[in-house]
């Protein structure tokens, strides 16, 4: 399996951690996370630049790259209290997205199946299509549920007349049976796409997604609450894909398809942490930073923070210690 | 009347609509919108970069500019069903800011004469006294309600001496009769301006102001239901003007006076689309936006948003079907 | 005593308004309120550039730099009503933090022993250490308390092998006695820093640190109302320490160590309100702008609003008229 | 031929010139010129953003777009005195370069068997490899000579273990026949790629590739004089490529790998004129402008000169009339 | 008259000279030179912006601001060696463009009737057709000769239907005879602007315009030694113009109608001493510095050095001194 | 000694070549030179920033971060024709200057004596006094000789009262021996600093400091033909000291204190490559490049390639091949 070390610019690990190579399981064995880099954006409609987004989010830090992150909040460290790997970026040129996307599928299977978690960086948003099936693959059609962030519900049936896009991956996802309709939740919707046909379909398979309105009159954690039972019931495993753009683009400007009204970054982090304390979470993607268009890094850090919030969470899952959000954090 | 396609850099319309010219009324017969370019920026108190204001609405959008934009919550397409043309910009040279805005308001009473509703995009807000007064000629002095949402009170007695500037537009509206200090509705005002001798004309005329910290305490829908009645007894029509830095400068900072603490790009678009739902809009205007100083194109979109969400509003009002913001998105 | 004027760029003063001179007490005789810039950043961990804080924070605004800013809902002028004088800036050379901090504590203690309130524009935190210090040495140790908003807790006991640094000031604050630990309230922590044995540290001397979670889901006014008798009973003043970094980077990006999920500016505005209106504030600082990353200059500009708010709010206090945050503007 | 108006953002013509469908022989009747975009960057290596350039050179002005542009220098209007109309952007989807890139031949073929020469606005520099081969597929292989501008050779054997990519292009003409190796000229090479093997292969062709050392100590004009006789030298026609990277980073850094030490601007230009004024061209395309990383849109209007410099001096050479660059303006 | 220190931001001097009232006789007697700011931009045909350009020319420089420049190569001080005064901004509104021209010819009749120097920071262009008017009034129609960079002719006979703008100064120069056709030498034009009919204008006029491909063939000292002969036959003065976007965009992007193919700023800087040590110069301006284009302030920082420049050679030729450009610094 | 690794943000070596321990000495054993960060900012007068320059030159290239750089020109690999690692950054807290400057000397005293080259990243130009200082140590006090590239002369007395600071290193080393007098050459100076006291100081001590002007009228090969014997004799190893802001801020922006009129970037390279090829150089630092005030990179790029430039000609020189910088690229 292609392991190319960083695609672009200089090679080093997400904050500094260790790193494994795919084509080797000694280098992996025992690993609770593998953070992988799907550096390609010859899948956007629109602005590229999100294949430097793997890169943006390893190093979106101003602490020191020393591989440890105490969360302050849940009194866990999410690197050294599980064991997290870097296996650096697949070799996915931009030429050939197709070919690019199947070798993300093969290797999310391979980690899947090693027991392992994989954190994808993306990229834009057609690798999803890839790396869920992937992880859907070992785990049987159908077995995991879905829970995805975004401006967009990328479920279009084809994108400038191909299956491969960064507008189509829930599309794709659903129709090769990989994830159920009614089990794929999105949270987060707005703006003026897709229409009323895609739109049908959406509701013809089930789906549950939530647009910035519906959160904003009823309340993020009412939403969340509703949808927890859904995403457990007849399945063993919840994947969690957050396209960055779900955030307002004040707070997250620098991706490829800004879209106004979205949540704010303290909305989403607090929702990505009761999501990993809460549910059997087994794949996680984090994709479109597109670091050309940010601002002083704001984009990349809070992405960073992302991934780092997902996996203190499990952390703190895993330990099976008490959390609660208004106790204070000098009790805890 | 002068009509020049886009002053300032290439010629395109709004997202891919029709064009129209204002000198023959053949070309926008039927149109129930007409948008057209105010772009001038020497009214402004600091920085300038408003006359790419137009430009940059028109084009602030990562989907096809192909005249179709179909509203995810509303379920309609303001600009299908709804005809919206565009008329390019009017010719507004800088140098005589009086001269400009006496045109200006000529194409707003003429547009308003049709039928038609004008949808103006700035330029700084030195326009507004123009082209409500467009719309207040051809219905009658005072039988418009204003609905303004600004960071600023714009009620100055002049400005580096003179009557025109960006911040006296609502008072020259007052003092000429074309809007009653009564019917005359503020949000979003915040910061150190104007003082007490301003804010005493204000009173006395009968305006309801509403600043930051108030709708913070109270909350935007309250603050919005006390007004709506006022707004639409005794006037047949609102305008609705839109300064997009009341929105705070961290989520909208490409304009030209950004005073911090201001609303969230959501709460706009909220506010926008009750308005454009419940009440009779007859004229629209949204300024301030300087592209100069935007990030990544964030507030050029964010404005583009909002007369998108203004249009998708009045076409669901016209059709007269059913909304609830609670309702589930795929169960509308 | 060395005072420079503007350390660095051209001189002028807080929004124009009337300079002093620190080692000339008939300059400052009769002042309230004395503005100073400490423009050192060689404390920071990551991005310097808080150097040029202090002139971005007395040039942000875009209103006439004319010494007057009447503020719109107190309906106070923080700048007329009471006597506000700026010092221009000390000569802080970054190469020797040590000694620059020492010249700030003597010019604090200077100012406080006058019975005037110093407000101190940085620079990095590492300021706190020496701006509190000073004030302390006036009023005696202990008898001031802590009110600190702030992402990071800033209580490391060393950084880079050295005691000055902007992540340990408030240790520093607490060893020497300054300070009282059970009198240091922080608001707005969150992120990755510091680990458990600092967090023990913290709790061991009885500090009250708020991170974001628990405001979120307990309301800043409830946490306010929680703290403020704790900061009284048994102290005479209260000192207002601000970095910028507690509002989220998309609002406030130019900072140096920006940590995603912070507050609004809104909430910080509506806080240092509160606080200065109900508390008896016997200094400031304002910390941790860096020009160079911000974007339009929008946090210098919430910087400079940091500063009028607390300004305007300790002049309506000192009036001793009423305000009530849901009363209309105009009917005030 | 799919024809697609602008592939992304709003659709207008290169300075408001005419524009032809090339489905559509009579729309382009009697045209000298058609430019056409190739908005796609899915063969970089590093930075994508080239898929934006045709949008930016075509509005990369600050003239008025009214299709007019006479030429000081030249006295001639390269948009006037000939016949130039805009195609548009063919749709060229970045994930699946191999299938765009052959769109791209056929429709440069399409353009030069119709008597009209083909200008395409790139995209990454992949795209030569498929315009060249289309004109050359009309006029015969070996038939065209190659003047090449860029700080790279672009002849490498292969990019990420494909065929196509912006550093392969000349590789695939020479290989392929398109251009014979003796008539392919390059200019301003520079830097640390390819290494010995390539360059081997590129003397093994005979190439001639002048770099910029040799250019900044033999002059620029002696290169070119050494060179036109080859160029014109059993060929019929002459090609002209333009990376602009070309210049040296300082005066164009929005491209996507940018090599200090090239061309200045100035340099570019007046090379760009004589090759026109004193070669038979017969296609031109101008590439690598990534907008993303521009400065106020320096690199997208430079390279809409390179455009309009090569149209001017087409225009002169056709209308033979002479010119000397020692005349003053006024005497011309 | 009305003076109004800084019209925009902070109220500094340029690099911290000394200040006057030029309403007060007494501030400025026995002065060389007066810096006066004209911050107006509604002039401008395209990008606005320079209005802000008077602040960043004063400011821009990473000196102390003390009021002291030694000029290296020339061994004078051009803040010291002359008495140099800042009057401030003119009140100059840009809604009233024909308004404010008129104050600023005459302030600088002032000026100039009181034996001074004027330097005027602009603004836009069309501040030369008042700020030279103004000179001629007091020394006499056509008794004062132009040297003119730029890359625009700026001899437009109107802009947007209005005689004054900054395409249009020269004309109007000439026109009223304030200056000589056949004493108006232009430098470093470029591009496509103007047509036929106002260069054969020009010509009819007996101007002398160099455009950059003769300076480039023929070099920038020979076309200088030609003209200065000229300048100075039948005049007693020498009025400099520097529209800063003579240079090239890449070293001077922050302006509004950027030209590429332009001077280096090292030429500039030596022309513009070899100008002032040599011709009898009776006034200066320095214009179209457009902050909110420029990058890290290069722009406004190469301004800030043409004034310098100017004033220093001013100082050297009034002392008498020789110099010589290839004698060693350390030999001087 | 301390090793710390990258000190800000993500770990990895220059262009991904090896790193070593200078705390052990078998992992630099054979080396022919050693990089190594000096990451502080805390010596400049103005702009800081300059401490991220050591991350931001290791990593400021396109190309694969893979240790290999084939030199076009020169058909040598500064990487791979000479061992050459990289030792990480110094720490060196900004905060104490001093303290800090004194490991990097006896840093660079140990690299030295181990008979290898050291290649020293800044941070700002202070750093040069310990540097330096660190090789003379070893050689000799006056047996190394300088040759210094800059804006500045950095030879002033003291900086804000300090004796470090970087204006200022050169001095240090004069008063100190490590380097003589007459054996210091300075290129490229200009501006407005220091005064006249300085300069007589510097030709006291018997300095040859070309500035711009004179390198523009002589030509800058016929300075360095009539240095390069000075710098030989009697000395038996010459220092290459390269301050970023050499080149003209519009081709180098990245820095702190940008003085326009500078060299091009060709110039510069040019001029290091003819320095490596024919000196014994025995050590290089490279500074002030400031990325926080970059644009698209191209400072770091340019300052990467001065490190690349530097190794290849110094591996071309040990190579013992001749070159020609007329002759073909192919032919060499």
């Amino acid at each position: 399996m292609a392991n190319f070390g960083n695609m672009y610019g200089p090679k080093f690990t997400f904050l500094g951690i260790g790193e494994c190579d795919l084509d080797d399981p000694k280098t992996y064995q025992g690993a609770d996370v593998i953070i992988i880099g799907a550096p390609i954006d010859s899948g956007t409609s629109h602005r590229s630049g999100a294949k430097f987004g793997p890169q943006a989010i390893r190093g979106g830090d101003y602490l020191p790259h020393d591989g440890e992150r105490p969360h302050m909040a849940l009194r866990t460290d999410g690197l050294k209290d599980l064991k997290v790997l870097d296996a650096g970026d697949l070799l996915m040129p931009g030429g050939d997205l197709k070919k690019s996307l199947e070798m993300l599928a093969v290797a999310t299977e391979k980690i899947s199946r090693a027991g392992i978690i994989p954190v994808i960086l993306g990229g834009d948003h057609s690798i999803a299509s890839a790396d869920v099936a992937g992880i859907a693959a070992h785990r049987g059609l159908g077995k995991i549920s879905m829970i995805h962030f975004d401006a967009h519900a990328d479920t279009g049936d084809s994108q400038f007349g191909a299956l491969e896009g960064h507008g189509t991956p829930m599309r794709r996802l659903i129709e090769s049976g990989a994830v159920r309709g009614d089990k794929f939740l999105q949270l987060g919707l707005r703006g003026y796409w897709p229409g009323d046909q895609t739109l049908k379909w959406m509701r013809d398979q089930g789906m549950r997604s939530y647009e910035m309105t519906e959160i904003h009159h009823r309340g993020l954690n009412v939403v969340l609450d509703e949808s927890f039972a859904t995403l457990t019931d007849q399945c063993d495993g919840v994947f969690l894909s957050v396209d960055i753009d779900v955030v307002d683009p004040g707070m997250a400007p620098g991706t490829g398809t800004p879209e106004p009204g979205g949540m704010t970054s303290r909305e989403l982090l607090e929702a990505v942490r009761r999501i990993c304390l809460e549910l059997p979470v087994v794949g996680i993607d984090v994709v479109e930073v597109a670091p050309a268009f940010d601002s002083a890094d704001i984009t990349a850090i809070l992405a960073n923070r992302v991934v780092l919030e997902a996996l203190s969470a499990i952390a703190k899952r895993k330990s099976g210690k008490p959390y609660s959000p208004t106790q204070n954090l000098l009790d805890r």
